[in-house]
């Protein structure tokens, strides 16, 4: 039997693009000679489309483009997913009925889903948590059981395809999260494979974005699932870029069969590749086709993510130009060096801009980091218009606004960052029908270290889902093995990080962020990532238990000893930045630019939260 | 049967102060002689938390504080919604199991639900539709229905509480969504009635917001229910603001007893009260205590329901002063009215920020409308500024980047907005302690009219679930029935809408929006909220088939008819604002500021999208 793993890019929405991918991998898997093609989950609408699953008409062409898929199926089978929709019912919110489903077309048809009397095998295990929101637009196998008053097992069964030689192959086909079964009651592949009529053959359709990390996570998985089945599973997963909305999530494919403790890929991660094998030839000695090495490394695992997942960004929203702010610091400069690579350093324009407390040393590492990367350069000075702005304040008093004759000093480190944001960076962009990013990390996203509609403007923020130390690491790969040499100036690795707004954040006396990113780093991640999450309070009592520091590396650990010698000092800490966390950080989150994700838990839609629980008591 | 309704002000996460109201509300029903209190759903950790429901350090406060109120119910029984968590088992994200769940407590302790050998009742239907994600957190009756391989009805049981005269009282609890159920096969409260021991009561425990129309639809669903039951439904619904992050919901209560077709409040809408009363002695010539009539009039229901919502935001955000960016429009001004009466003129100071392209006849009112309404007032120009961003521009230009030397108009015309709200606005706000709203209604956050870091930025938006003729409908129900006379003053109320920032936009020339709002407003509402959604395609599939003016009103209908003689000038109108709607507007709500929500859909977490649609092709 020869299968056309197809890992197409699939595009949010684009029926008629994706349909055009199809086509071609269907035109290709037949001049290869394969008895069926496999494309993912959600192949054809695409997956992450929000609430545009409520549009009828979008809907109707789903269908219609269904058909057309069917059609070219005559002597290869096609399975692929998209939505599938029951015109006699209806979903639980009353809109019209629809499943996330396989379908499976042979001689031009769709094969009939005999136990359940539809044209399509739904998902049965529709996952809740982090990005998706299966739950919300579609109906599910389990569910179909609970109406039916039968036990979901006995809704199960193989799709059964004829191959070219005549023999009649079970397919025993499930969508993503079925096979991510381990905290569910029922288990999708293993009922299948315990029923009467086993299958031949297991394939999972999936839309499954990158995590890092999760590559060795899908291989014990499926490795797992072949060796107790017995039977070769066939993986196929999207590439390309898919958003909902406030996080952006890149798709890496991966695609390939799971055979016992084996993987053999059958394309280049992040990469469109359709290739047709035989799993009965695969031998654990033979890789069906050449492939890179995955990155061992997760600085390289990274490095790659961010390029590629930029890139695709870049593709989706046809972006051209790029306008980087950069201050000589260390978040800009990264952002410019992934700009420059992935757009091209003659479509980035970095812009410095100095007031009177920037540094030289920073001014410099600016023009040095825009000399080295080959990209245009300005500096434009904000004294002017900050200087003008106090003026009007002072206007404003004088006509009788009751605005303080000496302000708090934060008010004019505000106005200096959105000076820089909203003034220039914008209209520069806007002048040269660029966009602009957001350079903060998700160490001062988690806190809301960042001025709104200042350095917390942008149209996406490329480095949110990367902690301080993670930036430090990877603008040192870039230059130690990326390139070789120092395209990111040094002094901007050696500064302190510092906004450089007032005479406290003055670096050439050493002063900076109020953040030893090291140690709070740490915190932080136990407060965003862990699954189960950590908080303020528990925070607290692990350090008042002496536990708290056998979750921290050493380094951590070391400044935690050496830095809070009383429960007093370590608690003001604490709550200081716990209550910037879910108060400011959360007020300026809700405003933030998208964020590219990387890890388990990127800020956006897998991180919900509500505005003002700093304020609440007894929380 | 003495039953005390606690219609109770619920604050997100904040248990300490819920606790406080519901133990307060829990002497006052001892006073009051009650065998039973009833407070809402998640009365005591609240509903709307975001992903604190993954911190186990908060779900271990909950449980303390729920022992707490358990301990009180000595001599009256209490039922509270409350978060159920089962340590023996996970959820099917791994995380901690917990359910959304009803307890009762009397003699100092927990009831026991038998069948699920649980100490409490948990919700069966799980909304997964507009802004609820209880799917996302909490396990259910169902799928403990599906573990165990019994039908869902086989779980349900009432809760047997006894009098103080030692009777014994059966009750049929569910909460909220259990109640919506008509798209559900399963029925919970059907199922209990039909059981072999019918419940002598039923009780719907609610935390269910606000939304236009709705105390319509509950009086249809629990009347009906009473009725067919033949019993009477005591329904407790919260108070108070909760959000969701992008969007704010407020809790309008309307608790009271349903009794056949009829419907006896316990409390006024938006307002903290508990209330002991035996439903036996209710008669439908007797209404149990006083109540305001409820609004009739859609206008008065909206006006009330921003002005309680914004105070409630006010009071769990602890805000004390506003800014205002008064323009002389209609949008400003009526969010210059609003919150003048929420926070109080005192607090509430008015900047008009004129440039060239402003009218003295905006500058006027805009200056008539603080007068009117006793608020400070400064006047700011922008034109230095500009001027100053526009040398800058130039600077870039001298020193290499590519700025064209002729800028797109657009380009100044965000200079100027950007100018008034991240320069100006932010900072008198941030000199003076306050926050500033931002100002846009949803015609225009629906399709992005409005500019980035700009207009379209503020700590909410409080007119952004109001359409354009809503506006004008509030501004003037204000002129006319509140005030009785011109506050918002007749120039604005009469005067083009305009952004005034170019001369294209000159209302003295007649000249402004492109938007003809009676028409366009109706065809946005088709894609936005309706149910099951219209977008591009269906709208000029009607109107080729002659069935678009059907769906508008008669003024909407005859601008259509005049405006749109051919296909070719419809299609265009309709692309470009269909274009508009997924492209920059939704680019523009990823950072947009809180709504405040008062349709069945408010953009923000019910309004989810993907950025970048509008690329795709054969969408």
């Amino acid at each position: 039997m020869r299968i056309c793993i197809a890992q197409t890019r699939v595009r949010a929405a684009a029926l008629e693009q994706n349909f055009a991918a199809m086509k071609a991998a269907i035109a290709k898997a037949r001049a290869d000679g394969a008895d069926l093609i496999v494309f993912p989950e959600m192949a054809l609408p695409g997956y992450f489309l929000g609430d545009a699953w409520e549009r009828p008409h979008f809907l109707k062409a789903c269908q219609e483009y269904a058909q057309q898929l069917a059609a070219l199926s005559n002597d290869v089978a096609i399975l692929f997913g998209s939505v599938g929709v029951d015109p006699t019912a209806r979903n639980e919110d009353g809109r019209i009925r629809k499943y996330n489903a396989a379908f499976v077309a042979q001689s031009g048809r769709f094969l009939m889903n005999e136990k359940l009397q539809l044209p399509f095998w739904p998902k049965a295990l529709l996952p809740n948590y982090r990005e998706f929101d299966d739950t919300r637009h579609f109906h599910d196998l389990r569910k179909l059981a609970l109406e039916r008053g039968v036990a979901p097992e006995q809704l199960l069964n193989p799709a059964m395809i004829r191959l070219r030689n005549g023999t009649t192959v079970r397919l025993g086909i499930g969508l993503c999260e079925d096979a991510w079964d381990e905290d569910y009651a029922f288990k999708p592949y293993s009922a299948l494979c315990s029923a009467q009529h086993k299958p031949d053959l297991l394939i999972n359709l999936s839309c499954s974005p990158f995590t890092l990390g999760k590559q060795s996570r899908r291989k014990k998985l499926f490795c797992s699932m072949s060796t107790k089945a017995g039977l070769p599973v066939v993986y196929v997963n999207a590439v390309g870029s898919q958003n909902v909305g406030k996080t952006i999530f890149s798709f890496d494919g991966q695609s390939g069969i799971y055979l016992g403790q084996d993987f053999f890929p059958t394309a280049e991660p992040f990469a469109e590749c359709s290739e047709t094998i035989d799993p009965a030839e695969i031998t654990s000695n033979k890789t069906p086709i050449r492939m890179s090495e995955a990155p061992s490394e997760r600085i390289q695992e990274i490095q790659i993510a961010l390029e590629k997942g930029l890139s695709f960004v870049r593709e989706e929203w046809q972006l051209r130009k790029v306008v980087v702010g950069v201050s000589g610091g260390i978040d800009s400069a990264l952002s410019a060096v992934l700009h420059a690579r992935v757009f091209g350093a003659e479509n980035v324009t970095c812009v410095n801009l100095p007031s009177q407390y920037n540094s030289q040393l920073t001014i410099n590492a600016a023009h040095q980091l825009a000399k080295n990367l080959n990209c245009a350069y300005a500096s434009l000075s904000i004294e002017e218009s900050v200087k003008l702005t106090l003026r009007q304040l002072e206007d404003a008093r004088q006509q009788g606004v009751e605005i303080p004759a000496t302000l708090n000093p934060l008010v004019a480190e505000n106005i200096q960052a959105r000076d820089r944001g909203s003034r220039l960076v914008a209209s520069v962009s806007s002048a040269l029908g660029a966009v602009f990013p957001c350079n903060a990390n998700k160490s001062e996203m988690t806190v809301g270290y960042s001025t709104l509609y200042g350095d917390h403007a942008g149209y996406l923020a490329p480095l949110g889902d990367l902690w301080k130390g993670d930036v430090y690491a990877l603008a040192a790969h870039y230059n130690s093995t990326i390139y070789g040499k120092e395209i990111i100036p040094q002094d901007t690795l050696n500064v302190k990080p510092s906004a450089e707004l007032s005479p406290q954040q003055d670096i050439t006396k050493g002063l900076g962020d109020p953040l030893h990113y090291p140690y709070h780093d740490e915190l932080f991640r136990l407060w965003v990532e862990e699954w189960n999450r950590h908080d303020c309070e528990s925070v607290i009592d692990a350090w008042m238990k002496g536990t708290l520091a056998a979750w921290l590396s050493p380094e951590a650990a070391f400044y935690l000893s050496q830095n809070f010698k009383t429960q007093e000092a370590f608690e003001a800490d604490v709550r200081r930045w716990w209550s910037a966390y879910v108060g400011m950080g959360a007020f300026k989150r809700v405003q933030a630019p998208p964020v590219l994700a990387l890890t388990r838990r990127a800020f956006g839609f897998d991180h919900r939260e509500a505005v003002g629980l700093h304020l609440a008591r007894g929380k």
